[in-house]
C-alpha cells in the first residue's frame, strides 16, 4: 500500500540522543551521552512509603481519571517552588505535563505554522529543536558567549526576520553548553522581547542543581505582562521514570497549553502526581537535591580535572556551575562523529554536538554527561577519549 | 501584547465531556456524563503489592528514563492479550502510549495535512474528533445502523471525496452508540479500505467488556498488509489513573508512531508500565475483568429497565452488549443542551449527543454513562430524567 503520511513526517526523524543511548545502553559501555539521572540516589525508599500512603488513604482517587490541569495540591507546591526563583504565579497558571518535553512539543503546536520562525541559542536543546521542527518551523540561531544569547544579535535577527513566533532559551546550565545566563543577559531578554512583542519559553529542567554561586532570578520573575511561558520539571530533582514537569503561563497562554493536552492525552497520571504531592509533603525535597548536588559536583569536579589533565590543548571545555552537562569544542577539522565511531570501540560514548544545531554544522563539538556515571568510571572514560581525540588530531 | 497562536488553535476548543465532569464532579449530582470505570473495583491492594515488588526488585530501573517504545516485558503481554482478539503481531509492533488518548493525537499528527479528510462513523467519539481536528482536518461523516458503518454510502463518499487520509472506527461497544459492528461489516470495511489504498484505525478501548455473546474478531486480525492501525487501553480494565494504552502497527507505521513519541514526551511513566506488567504475572487480568463486567451488566439491566419504564415512548436507545455507554435519540425539535440544564438542576448529568457529529447537528441525542454509579442512584437518575424529558416534550 501507499501511505500517504502528513506533510510534516518529511522533517521529524529520530533523536540522536535516543538512538545512542539504545547503543550505550550496554553495561561495558562508559556513557557520557544521555543526560540520565544517577539511579543510586533515587529516593526509592520514601516512594514505597508515599505510594503505600496514597493507595491507604486514596487509593479510588489515585486510580482515576482525573482534571487536565492536574492535581490541584501538587500544583500548589509547585506555586512555591517556582517561588524561589522570583516567580509569583497562582495555581491556576501550572499545568502539570509528563516531563517538560510535553511543554516543548506543546508550545510548538500552539504557536507554530508551517514556516513560521523560532529563535533560539546556539546552541540548543535537541529535543527541542526536534519537537519544534515536527510543526515545519524554521530557526533563526543566536550567537551566545559566556553569559547568554548576545542581544546585539539577537536584534539584529528580530529586525531581519519575518513570522518569528518566540524566543526559546534554557537560561540555567543551558543544555548542552552547561552555560548559565547572566542577570543582565536575562534582564535585557525580556527588554528586546517586549521591545518586539515576542513570547519567551524559559526551560529550566537543571537550575535547582546548583553546586556553588546563587541562584539566578528565572526570566520570568521579571515578566510584568505574561508573555514568559516557564517549564521546569522534577525529572532532575526527584525521578524522571514519573514523567511529571509543568507549565506555569499566564491565564490565557496556559488555556491554550490545557486544551492542547485535553487532546494529547487528557491529563497526566494521577498516582503519579498524587505520589509526588505526598513525597513532598513527608520528605524535604530541597535536603533530597543537596544530596544529588553533592554527588554531581564531585563528578563534575573529577571529569572537568581529568580533562583539564588528559586532553590536548586544543580541546576548549566549559566550566558549568550546576546541572548535568559540560561542553568541548575541537578543532574544526574533527568530525565528532567519526570520533564516536573509535570512541564506541573504546567502549565509551557521549553525544556528538552538530545535532544540538538547529542549522547544523558545528561537527567539531560534543557534550559529556558527568552525572550518570561512577567516579571510576568518570576518570576512566575520560582518559580513552583523551586517547581517541589525541589520534584524531 | 498581541500573541500570535498558530492558526490551528482557531480550530482547538474545550471538549465538552471535560467541561461537563468539572460541573457534575459535585458529589450531589447523579452522573451519566463521562466514561469513568467504577472505582470501586480498581484493584488497590494488588497495586500495593505490585508496587512494593517493582520497588523492592528494580526500583532504579522504574524510577529512571527508559526506551521510547515501552517496557519489553509490557510489550510482550500486549502483543498476546491482542492474540485473544485474532491479532498476530510482534512486540517490535507495540508502542506504549499515555491512554489511547494519545494513540489518536499521533494519528492525526502523522496523517494529517490541513484539510485533509478523516472518514468517521456517524456519530464518533468526540475526544477523536477533537484530537484529529487539532491538525485543522475535515471530516466526512458515513452514516451507521445497527451492524456498523453503511459500506455502500462509505463508497459513495470515498469515489467523491478528495484527500481522504484514514478512516477512524470504533467497531466494538462504540463510543458514544454502544454499537458493535458484525463480522460482515468489519471484513467489508477493510475490502473498501483495501480498494481505496487506505489506512484504517481501529479504536477499542472497551472491547474486553462484553456481557454477552462472543467476542467478534478486530479488524486488525483480518489485515493481510498492515494498513489497520490498532489502538487498545488499560484504562477500561485495570484502571485510567496510571494512562496506559498502546499501538499496533506494521513496522513502517509504527516507526512513526515512535518518531512522534520521541519529540512529544520521550516515553510513557517506566515505574507504571513495570507496575501494570507486575500485575499482568502476579494475577488474573481476565478475573479482574469478569469482575467489572459482572458489576457493569447489571447496571446496564438496571439503566435499560428503568429508561423503559419511565421514558416517554418518543425515547428510543440503544441495547449494548457491553462496554459503558446506551444512547438516546428523542425527537428532533429537542435540544439536550437545553435539556442538560435543567436535569442538572434535578441533579442529573448526561453528555449531550451533538458533540459527538463530527459536523455538528444532531442535538436531540445524549449519551448515557451507566459504569460509574451505583445501583440505586441509576434508577433514580433515570427517573428525574424522564421528568425532565417528558417536561420538554
Amino acid at each position: 500500500m501507499a501511505i500517504k503520511y502528513a506533510k510534516r513526517m518529511e522533517t521529524i526523524k529520530a533523536s540522536e540522543i535516543r538512538e545512542i543511548l539504545k547503543l550505550t545502553a550496554r553495561p561495558d559501555i562508559i556513557s557520557f551521552a544521555g543526560g540520565l539521572p544517577a539511579p543510586e540516589l533515587f529516593p526509592i525508599e520514601e516512594m514505597k512509603k508515599v505510594t503505600m500512603k496514597v493507595l491507604e488513604e486514596n487509593g479510588q482517587q489515585a486510580l482515576q481519571y482525573s482534571t487536565t490541569e492536574g492535581f490541584t495540591p501538587l500544583r500548589e507546591k509547585i506555586v512555591y517552588r517556582m517561588s524561589k526563583v522570583g516567580i509569583r504565579e497562582k495555581v491556576d497558571n501550572i499545568l502539570v505535563t509528563n516531563g517538560s518535553q510535553q511543554g516543548l512539543d506543546f508550545s510548538g503546536k500552539i504557536f507554530l505554522n508551517p514556516d513560521d520562525v523560532v529563535i533560539c541559542e546556539s546552541p540548543s536543546y535537541l529535543g527541542a529543536i526536534n519537537a519544534f521542527q515536527a510543526y515545519q518551523c524554521k530557526f533563526a540561531e543566536v550567537p551566545t558567549d559566556d553569559d547568554g544569547m548576545i542581544i546585539e544579535e539577537l536584534e539584529k535577527i528580530l529586525s531581519t526576520t519575518e513570522n518569528v513566533k518566540f524566543i526559546y532559551v534554557i537560561p540555567d546550565f543551558q543544555n548542552p553548553t552547561g552555560k548559565t545566563w547572566s542577570i543582565e543577559r536575562r534582564k535585557k531578554l525580556l527588554e528586546t522581547a517586549v521591545k518586539f512583542d515576542l513570547p519567551i519559553i524559559e526551560d529550566n529542567p537543571y537550575g535547582e542543581l546548583r553546586f556553588e554561586g546563587e541562584i539566578p532570578p528565572a526570566i520570568k520573575s521579571y515578566d510584568t505582562d505574561g508573555r514568559v511561558i516557564f517549564l521546569g520539571t522534577f525529572s532532575k530533582t526527584f525521578t524522571p521514570g514519573l514523567r511529571l514537569g509543568w507549565v506555569c503561563a499566564s491565564d490565557e497562554i496556559l488555556n491554550k497549553y490545557i486544551l492542547v493536552k485535553q487532546g494529547a492525552d487528557l491529563q497526566s497520571s494521577t498516582i503519579s502526581q498524587m505520589e509526588l504531592n505526598t513525597f513532598l509533603e513527608m520528605y524535604d525535597l530541597d535536603a533530597h537535591v543537596e544530596k544529588i548536588k553533592a554527588v554531581y559536583k564531585k563528578r563534575r569536579d573529577l571529569m572537568l580535572e581529568t580533562i583539564k589533565a588528559t586532553f590536548p590543548p586544543e580541546a576548549k571545555f566549559t566550566y558549568p556551575e550546576g546541572g548535568l552537562f559540560t561542553w568541548v569544542e575541537l578543532p574544526e577539522y574533527i568530525d565528532t562523529k567519526e570520533l564516536m565511531i573509535k570512541a564506541v570501540e573504546k567502549k565509551v560514548a557521549f553525544v556528538p554536538g552538530g545535532s544540538f544545531y538547529a542549522n547544523g554544522g558545528h561537527e567539531n563539538t560534543m557534550r559529556l554527561n558527568y552525572s550518570n556515571m561512577p567516579d571510576e568510571k568518570i576518570v576512566e572514560g575520560i582518559k580513552r577519549l583523551a586517547e581517541v581525540i589525541k589520534e584524531a588530531l
